[in-house]
């Protein structure tokens, strides 16, 4: 693992972390929204984690998570029981991501990013589709061979409950 | 019709295209939730096509749309139906779109764009916005007299059925 | 006050003031949504307004608004009301922005925007975030001392009236 970057950056260098940012999280939302899971994968470095929690929780200080990935290994676990596992047994859904654009502070310990988003679903039988819910992403990114990775990929809920229980990452 | 763009492009000449992508989308979200038909229309290259799809009819392959406009004419007609003749028969509806960032591919063949989007309305009898759709954008673009102009906008929805008739282009 | 730009522009400054009205609009959403008041007062410039306004009363001339404030003062005493006045007498709730790209018009006078929002909501007893409303903004911005910030914030809402009351800055 590599970190490319050093302090003081200029205009250039942040518009080009900048512009990697966003194709990173356009690539995340895109794969999950695909259910194009091994390239979600792919895009985590080697020692990463995925939470998602809600903003309740965050700010009271508990640790309890919907999800507490914290390492690869339980990542690729995820994957297994979503494609091999639950598979069948769920209500499916298609997911649909919208973002909002990226705040991002770069230093030498790597990207941190806060990003809203909203996510839909649609399903099957029925009309239309819904939000799921909206939140924001606090990630933390770091370039593995010149190519931004999550280290951390947190999800905060803005609501303490979802509408239905979720199988696709957010 | 002239393609401005060779490949292989710098990093310069992507961002203006990029910059010029998203131009061209915000315009065509701003002309179509401003009802400004006539300024729609001139998104469109000579030669071009407007289709709005469901997923799921895309993933089985069946050619089976909402919308199927191939050619200008058509397009034209939709304009003549929307202000014309649907005007005063219709429930009506104020449309808003939210657009995510575009994943672009281009080469010598054109620009390929593929966006994720939402449109909410408001409607008048009713209290508050709600959502009629998400989906898909995947666009193909060309430099007409250095101007970004549809070839394709192909309007791919998430969910199989919309809550509601739609009147104006998604 | 002071004006920092002059026409004609080139793309080098125009990509700089899109950078910079993508900023001040981002950090307005995460300061509203994140209830950080001063922090949203500190992005209006000494002569400002805060106005919010339906559609329909835009498009029909009248000059009936939601909010209406139009001097520092007020938009000051706002915050006082939200902070000390409403503050445990509220149905309170967690607020998450959506934006789409701007449309930037510079000149001599300054810089006039126009960026389509929604805006959702989460509320503590209910399950899941829904959509408190979608719009317009059409705002004004000026240089002070090199930073940009609102001579005029117009929120226009595509909706004529609001599932529920609001508190927060939209």
């Amino acid at each position: 693992m590599t970190m490319t970057m050093d302090r003081p950056h200029g205009p250039v260098e942040r518009h080009d972390v900048e512009r990697q940012v966003r194709a990173l999280q356009r690539r995340y939302a895109s794969a999950v929204d695909g259910k194009r899971l091994d390239e979600w994968l792919s895009l985590f470095a080697a020692e990463c984690s995925y939470v998602v929690i809600t903003r309740e929780n965050v700010e009271r200080g508990l640790p309890l998570a919907l999800v507490f990935d914290d390492s690869s290994d339980r990542i690729h676990d995820r994957v297994v029981y979503i494609e091999e596992v639950w598979k069948g047994h769920i209500n499916d859904y298609r997911q649909r991501h919208l973002l909002s654009d990226p705040e991002i502070v770069a230093d030498d310990d790597g990207i941190r990013i806060r990003q809203g988003f909203a996510v839909y679903i649609s399903e099957p039988s029925v009309a239309g589709s819904r939000l799921l819910t909206t939140g924001e992403y606090e990630d933390e990114v770091a370039f593995v061979d010149g190519e931004p990775r999550f280290r951390e990929k947190r999800v905060i809920l803005d609501a303490d409950v979802l509408p239905r229980y979720f199988v696709y990452p957010l």
